[in-house]
């Protein structure tokens, strides 16, 4: 079998993307034993500049060794205890996905659901909070199945209120929206790489509040074979490798063993957030507004409607009603096959019916944006969509003169 | 923060150690989006490599997106159903992790324990079978706590006889001594990529049998979001991550969205099995025998100890006892600070008892155990210990001489 030669992609679907080649460099780095000083200083490390990413001062700011879902997984069963109630707001596939996953954890699961393109009231939350009384309220902060960005500043007053741990998906969202998990007190926030962060997929940082931490920690069971032979308390987590409170032990100041730790992702992890802490969170975000604003535009001048409330859109996400009678994956295809840019389609009552095309961390940039418009205009064309010629290039070019920086 | 500048460091002990040189660039080839054609080829191709690794002709052969316990996880939360009985053999820490995540996913576990440094005959385990009739029989193959390497060649017929699936766990043992999961009728394996395979932690081969399969698509439950309301069927297993049903899907030809496919670790994954091919399975067994042996022969010719049944050592880790009021961990240290060699010590009973010196993957090479043997001989003889002058180095290059290939 020969080696990899993989062909050259400009990645402009919802993600994974382009790595920023400044991760992928990082993650070259020779590795190191996991607990040599210089690697658990770097898990240090890592730790601090994920507090920045996050916005919080939360020591339990860390990666857990998987897929974005792995953390997701990893808040609930840890959190949540076989039998209490989860209430989750649902606006797209990703809300199911907390509901599925909260339902496999054992919990009374009931959620409050808003069509697919909107977002949620504070008002709304609040209600369905008073009336359900739930331990646990769940919500993703973008749901990239939709490309809303569910407004939260207001939901972590409101869960401390009622005595209710929050935990928020930002995979999709975060770098590329504000998110301030102190100022809007989250109690549990997690992520992945593999979007505006410019990394790949396969590293999931998450943070954890004081609150969150001694909810976990009440349910402390070490690992035989590692103990002294104290048996533990609380209910056990129904996962080993997702126990947040023994990944807690593993990047605490006791180092007990946990996995082997994937030094590769980590670096990846740490660069990733390295150049979010040079350029600056606020600036990232901008950077994510300019060019995702400039995507919109050009979308709109190639005559294409946008999809869901675009007040509420994240920055990074922009979906796009596939004309009606085009064969959307078709035109997607020959988009790969043409241009070699991928943008991509959606899920449940969305496939077939939007394309989804993310402006997303490495690839928020200006070229890519103009790059993908050119070969979408092409591609309509060829479909026999009537395209103005130039009109999405032109409409992102005048969105860039209009808003220099 | 400073970019990566990772230490020089030789790892030689108990995993992870150093990547080959191959890996690392194979994982800096730019990412693809995880439908993409050319995506979905490399998934096939590293199944493939995979089935060769393994052994087997189990078409479910494909990783996991975690560290190797990860797949163990898995594995058991996927063929255990909550309450079914699990039969664990613990001959040392990862049976008792074994342990450890089956009472997680609710099973009811009945274990064997053997000494630390001794495996199970057949006749022990086919004694236990009968005895608790479990649905599940779970080892480890290598316990590098112990370095002991559980012999497996009868055990899967054992299963099989009496209707028991059979679970292994060949993180520490897999390419450096022989496994052969089809012939031995084992139902699923599992391991991961950073002790012989050659690879960073982070991707965890699975290969799962037909008879296994059966099981856990008896239990297939589609993601909401994703499914057309069909509701699934059996006992839902109790983790969306780990569920190996949902994973065949994505692997399959129905490429149905789960998490998404970490594109780096699988470049990196399939580079380690492409590096075994190449290579031969048997080839690099006999590789690791040969440095394995000849690290042994230069420990025990440095005046040490081996620490448990030489006849059933793991070709790859050898553990050897830390003499009598030696403070091993200073030992350890200064060997890591002078010579930039780290070699691991144990857990349990064995912390601080015993080192464990790996010869694993990129490692197993000649220079990396003479480099290893000269630096311990200058510590030892540094820490007090009288040690004859060249003694390791000597029976090393001597058993190298005498098993020349």
């Amino acid at each position: 079998m020969d080696q990899l030669n993989p062909p050259t992609r400009l990645l402009m679907g919802p993600g994974p993307i382009n790595a920023d080649p400044r991760v992928t460099r990082a993650m070259s780095s020779a590795l190191v034993g996991q607990f040599d000083p210089w690697m658990t200083a770097t898990m240090n490390e890592t730790m601090d500049l994920y507090r920045t990413v996050f916005g919080t001062k939360n020591w339990a700011t860390f990666v857990v060794d998987g897929t974005s879902r792995a953390a997701i997984e990893a808040a609930l069963v840890s959190i949540v205890e076989p039998g209490q109630k989860v209430l989750i707001a649902v606006m797209g596939r990703f809300g199911l996905l907390l509901k599925e996953i909260a339902e496999r954890v054992g919990a009374e699961v009931v959620t409050i659901e808003r069509p697919w393109g909107t977002v949620f009231t504070d008002a709304e939350i609040e209600e369905a909070i008073r009336a359900h009384q739930p331990a646990v309220f769940a919500t993703v902060q973008g749901d990239t199945a939709t490309t809303m960005n569910q407004p939260l500043a207001g939901i972590g007053a409101i869960c401390r209120k009622h005595g209710v741990l929050s935990y928020v998906d930002a995979t999709a969202s975060i770098v590329g929206n504000t998110l301030l998990t102190d100022e809007w007190d989250l109690d549990v926030v997690s992520c992945g790489l593999q979007k505006c962060l410019g990394g790949p997929s396969g590293s999931a940082p998450i943070t954890i509040s004081e609150r969150a931490r001694e909810v976990i920690e009440a349910r402390a069971h070490v690992e035989a074979g590692l103990s002294d032979g104290t048996a533990g308390q609380g209910v056990r987590i129904a996962s080993n490798y997702f126990d947040l409170g023994m990944l807690m032990d593993y990047w605490g100041p006791t180092r007990l063993n946990h996995h082997t730790e994937s030094a590769t992702m980590l670096y990846g992890a740490r660069e990733c957030a390295r150049l979010v802490a040079e350029e600056g969170v606020a600036q990232a975000v901008a950077r994510h507004a300019l060019h995702g604003a400039a995507m919109a535009a050009g979308l709109k001048g190639l005559g294409l409607e946008l999809f869901g409330d675009q007040a509420h859109r994240m920055n990074n996400v922009i979906g796009v009603k596939i004309p009606e009678g085009l064969p959307g994956d078709e035109l997607r295809a020959a988009l790969l096959e043409d241009f070699g840019i991928e943008i991509g389609t959606s899920f449940g009552p969305l496939a077939g019916v939007v394309w989804r095309v993310g402006v997303m961390g490495y690839n928020a940039r200006r070229d890519a944006v103009l790059a993908t418009l050119a070969g979408l205009e092409a591609e309509l064309r060829r479909f026999g969509v009537r395209v103005p010629a130039g009109g999405g290039v032109d409409a992102a070019l005048d969105h860039y003169r209009d808003n220099a920086r």
